[in-house]
């Protein structure tokens, strides 16, 4: 069989099948994103028009669209609806990018670490990727301004608030630095922004697309973390020398987002009742996310580092010893607790070993104690192995 | 702004700008592929679980692959309900396939003429078209035979039953010898079927898939044709050779189908209702056919020849004067009537002129004659200006 040069840089999928395994009832699971069931609110499908079924426009529906740049432009991004394309989840901004910009060979810059399935997709089209460490404030500007003056990437794709997997969320000074750093090169930005809305701890910063000047940016966000996932509506937002060519590339690949998920998603957005459910999202995320601290300091405090999540859905353990964490995969998995390792949120896994990624919003606190105290110990059996 | 070679190919969409022209009311148009509104059926979404609005699983949802692997082994297609993928429309197989099988310069093999926007996919990743001519019983075996003889396709596409823009159903012995040629030859067949269920006249025909023994195969269809289009949910089976990439693809490409319209369809797909809402659509669209047969053979008859189409949307006209039909298409808007050059749906439009493709399930049979009726004004006054 001739596959497409592409077919070999198709990795299988770790997460596929870290998820599988944590699909059994029994199994306590850090490694997914997923939201808790008791939080996707019930919704209504009585008032939707039958009109919803036909075939709609790839662009999406006009008054989501205005929706979604009326909230944008609220957090100080400049731009009209025309901008605005619907998406099937903000999984497909990174499809329509990757073609967009992508050739075998391209350069493009990303946090190291970075979101495993952003790297897939950009490595699935032939991307060489450009890591920028992370720091607890944002990327090293140091790091950045090197890579900008010693390479040509198509794009830098960021991650700035409540970052998947190291939760960090940018200063309000780093992302200064970044837009004007990515103006002074005119290198595209690519901002990616599912968490923005889970924050648990004061701190306001708007976009890094909202600061920036001459480059050119797509902004994508999704309801997936906040309303249902399940229904697959994400949208991007993009200057307009970019949009023309999203639009059609989007219409290649799928025609046009469903409209069921669409009408749900313009019940919600901008309303009350979103605003209070966003709330109740907060306060129920942020008491998981205490009681994992609580488990963390109890368990984990002489064995990893990590900073307290002010957003997000997760924690990022860097372990005091160097163990490749994907070999704890295994016996976690036979002590029923299922998480991420961290070197494949990597581009160079094996440079970057002894890393967790923990989720905190899928497991109850009641469980959740006893589920990372296994870990922990799965954890200490290896490193005195590694010791010994 | 470099963006990669691929943007290059990305043809400005002839169908967007008909359709969006088509969308004013007083337009007649026979350009698009859609559903007649008033056969959209009412569809119920109260005994939905709200479990539909957590993230799912790749692959879709595990009861309706299991009903459309039922549907294709009742066709004689031999499969499991493992090989079944659901995806956004079956335009996304287009786009899956396209990534699987295609990097620049792949031949690809197609009906000439063949589906647009299958054409503007295939060759967005770079593709080498290769035409076989249509018959009006399938595709030439002659030169279906020299083309595996002479080039290496990475795959045959086509369209057997009630073919766009052909409208061309493929006899039961071209079935056959296809299918033979491809095995023979171990070329993997992507057979698409949208219009299989909506025939009008007596005849079946199985799929070529079924008569396949070696090679490898996708065989893909959608509820959008039958159901609704709105929910963007179609499906592909594939050979176990092809189905882990391409649902690493999937996976990459939007992590997974809407699950409502996933669920909606499964309430329909089998049950008595679904059958019967079939027999309604049959009948309403064999009214709307034998309407446009009618209006053609009184205002067309001197000026193109066609088939009649025994299912299907679409009338395939061949000019007796070789126009340039996307010449026609300004002065016919400027009659308030829309329709579909059929240069677009070749590899060499500038070589296949004189085509136009009429659409018959949108416009209603009482102002249907009048479009028909301007329509030929406009041909025949192209057709007195090229004579003279």
């Amino acid at each position: 069989m001739a596959f497409s040069e592409r077919v070999d840089r198709l990795k299988s999928s770790l997460i596929r099948e870290i998820l599988a395994a944590a699909q059994r009832p029994e199994v306590m699971s850090f490694a997914g994103g997923l939201p808790a069931e008791a939080m996707l609110p019930k919704v209504e499908w009585s008032q939707m028009p039958s009109t919803m079924g036909q075939y709609g426009m790839s662009e999406g529906e006009p008054g989501l669209r205005e929706a979604i740049a009326a909230e944008a432009r609220a957090l100080g991004i400049a731009c009209s609806a025309d901008q605005v394309l619907i998406v099937s989840g903000s999984q497909q901004t990174l499809d329509l990018a990757s073609k967009l910009f992508i050739d075998r060979g391209t350069q493009v810059l990303l946090e190291a670490p970075t979101y495993l399935a952003a790297l897939q997709a950009f490595q699935l089209f032939g991307a060489e990727c450009l890591a920028v460490p992370q720091e607890a404030e944002g990327p090293s500007l140091v790091a950045l301004r090197h890579s900008l003056e010693h390479h040509r990437p198509a794009f830098a794709y960021l991650i700035p608030t409540f970052q998947n997997p190291s939760a960090v969320r940018y200063s309000d000074n780093k992302r200064d630095a970044v837009a004007a750093l990515l103006d002074e090169f005119n290198v595209t930005l690519i901002e990616d922004e599912p968490y923005r809305e889970l924050v648990f701890d004061e701190g306001d910063a708007k976009p890094i697309v909202s600061r920036m000047r001459h480059a050119s940016w797509i902004y994508t966000g999704t309801i997936s973390k906040t309303l249902l996932p399940g229904l697959r509506v994400g949208y991007l937002i993009a200057t307009p020398d970019l949009f023309p060519y999203l639009l059609r590339l989007k219409q290649s690949a799928d025609l046009h987002t469903n409209r069921i998920g669409q009408w749900q998603a313009q019940q919600w957005l901008g309303s009350d009742q979103y605003r209070s459910h966003l709330n109740e999202l907060r306060h129920f995320y942020r008491l998981r996310r205490d009681a994992m601290q609580a488990a963390l300091a109890e368990h984990f405090g002489d064995l990893a580092e990590w900073q307290l999540p002010q957003g997000g859905l997760f924690f990022w353990l860097q372990l005091k010893q160097q163990v490749d964490t994907r070999t704890l995969l295994k016996p976690a998995l036979g002590q029923n607790v299922a998480f991420m390792p961290g070197e494949p949120f990597f581009i160079n896994p094996d440079e970057n070993l002894g890393y967790l990624r923990l989720n905190f919003s899928h497991v109850s606190p009641d469980r959740l104690a006893e589920g990372i105290r296994r870990l922990a110990s799965v954890v200490r059996d290896a490193s005195m192995i590694e010791a010994a």
